[in-house]
């Protein structure tokens, strides 16, 4: 019998490792029908319900199954030896597939022959390339679309395709082309650096589409920067700008007619472990940072190096949208860029349609999407 | 004059105090129409196309205009004494209203007989009111709407009075009723403790509401709890906890056919200056806790503390919803809870719908329904 019980632990021997369990975290998870809801696998019981000297009194072992009786109210819980392995208390992560650990990294030459790319008509008929599409954007932060049809509204049908749209004050889609008396810089012909969009908001919107119906004549693409590959060169490269950064708080604010949006958040967002989860940088919307004088050379050093790692050419991968291409993105993680374009009394002018939605529901999708192609 | 520049700094005397201000911060805020697109606040410029040697060169005072022109390239900014004044950098927050600074924390017995209120028809047709209550929400954390018509549907005409709805897998709005199947606790009659909504959503929705059609003959009673005021109180009886509690991702999830929700967050968010943000709160959803073994034993004495003292009756306050009561509450804060009731052969039970919303859209809505106001 390799399994045991020592000061009120569990120690067992599990995917060929000797483990070792405290009594609580086993008993707050324990499978029974008792302690959770068979269907929702919800949890009935709250921490509060638990004794506080909950400990582990006997173990029994029956094949794949550890049979444990706790003290002091003999409360019985059957673990699998197979989930305690994949549960073991040293093999841990932040875990929810959000931060730089869970993805894969990018320069332009990195990506090389397989930008990520799935038809529209394939990415409907074929749920392989579903997830291959829902998956890129997770793991490299985006993907192309090709062939949508460049019909108006379509971009709503692409952010239900795999999630929510998230309606904001530019509504539940917005027109990204030159308008008279724009509301936003976006909505002009100017150059635009990279930067993460909203991030006056909170929350920030995760996903971001842009649906082209019609090219500039001249100018107009689009680049992309990965955010969470440039936060580990700074980390590594000036850990000081890194760290402040990381510890500063930035006001960003949108006001116009109708609206009036305010947040303040770091440009670079850590995990609780201390791990790259989040990006925000749009030097358009931010507001006067609020910091004692001391603070600010050293914010502005950081700020800076920081803006001239993002701009580097080199980090940029560029696209031309045609119409009918639609590029989802995370936006979280993934800057985006356009060129300045040319405007001319003969041609319509360029003319992209976006929308926003969220990265939860989109993870969520590809997981059930993996589900019906594992049956 | 009492307006100088020393080392490249502005010094100014303004709100009756002597103020610094680096050139790079006053440079990179100038309001010029060569820096900021008169009609958005827009910034046209990037913060790397600011010369890295900015400095203040002259200053030149004009009534409440301090004109500065700075070296190398001559450019000419002009402040408004005032502003400057309001943008002291040594009168800092983290200044987005979202923290426990910005908010009135409180117990039942503070509430008083002031628990935040508001007819729904007042709230219609008096933009004061609808000040009010969206105040309430933000400064206290909830508001009672009553009167709402007690017709299906209406809880999404309440959210789109002050945002956008937040449409999740359990629909643009969610019965809130006993299902024979039920997807989630929430839709059986058992009782419920305080908790925060979707912890396994990120974004988390981040305001809900909560429209009463039906009561229940007997229970169904709701309870809520200032989760702000709750951290505050563990951060100064039991700092050890509160450090764990904040230091440490808490994984939760959600799985149905449909669905697969994952997110790995704080139970007490902290904003970069450390102070109290978002609190996230389920027993029910909450999966093992990834840590080393070492840390185990330490979370678990946290998160049974933490566990207690929401769970105190003295922090619930109780509220019975009667038919057409609409309650609109801050999903980062507020804790609700309810009491298990009784369902009987002859009643058609209790029946509420759900939806969620967020506060970034309440806060616009109250700041520009403010600007209104003050005409």
């Amino acid at each position: 019998m390799n399994t045991v019980y020592r000061e009120g632990d569990l120690l067992v021997t599990a995917g060929g490792r000797e483990l070792r369990f405290p009594a609580v975290w086993l008993r707050d998870n324990c499978p029974c029908e008792h302690c959770r809801d068979p269907g929702t696998g919800q949890k009935y019981r709250d921490i509060t319900d638990l004794p506080p000297d909950v400990a582990v009194e006997t173990v029994r072992e029956d094949g794949d199954a550890v049979l444990v009786m706790f003290a002091p109210d003999r409360h019985r819980s059957v673990f699998s030896r197979r989930w305690l392995a994949t549960h073991a208390l040293d093999d841990y992560g932040d875990g929810d597939g959000r931060t730089e650990d869970d993805k894969e990294l990018w320069l332009p030459p990195d990506l090389g022959g397989r930008r990520p790319e799935v038809s529209w008509p394939r990415y409907l008929a074929v749920p392989a390339e579903q997830i291959r599409a829902l998956d890129a954007v997770l793991r490299l932060g985006f993907v192309l679309l090709p062939d949508v049809p460049a019909d108006p509204g379509m971009v709503l049908q692409v952010a239900a395709s795999f999630g929510y749209v998230r309606e904001t004050n530019y509504g539940a889609l917005f027109d990204v082309r030159v308008q008279p008396s724009p509301g936003n810089l976006a909505f002009t012909s100017r150059q635009i650096l990279p930067h993460t969009d909203n991030p006056y908001r909170d929350p920030v919107p995760t996903v971001q589409l842009l649906h082209c119906l019609r090219t500039a004549a001249d100018g107009g693409d689009t680049g992309l920067v990965d955010g969470f590959a440039a936060a580990a060169e700074l980390r590594a490269t000036d850990r000081e700008a890194f760290d402040v950064l990381t510890a500063t708080a930035v006001p960003f604010g949108y006001i116009d007619k109708e609206t009036e949006l305010r947040t303040s958040q770091p440009l670079i967002q850590l995990s609780p472990r201390g791990r790259v989860r989040g990006i925000r940088f749009n030097n358009r919307s931010a507001q006067p940072v609020r910091l004692p004088y001391r603070d600010i050379a050293p914010f502005y050093a950081a700020y800076r190096r920081w803006a001239s790692l993002l701009a580097r050419p080199e980090r940029q991968l560029n696209l031309r949208l045609r119409p009918g291409d639609c590029l989802v993105f995370d936006n979280t993680r993934i800057l985006h860029a356009r060129t300045a374009f040319a405007m001319s009394a003969d041609s319509p002018g360029r003319h992209l349609q976006g929308c926003y939605a969220d990265l939860d529901g989109l993870a969520s999708t590809r997981a059930v999407r993996e589900r019906g192609e594992a049956c």
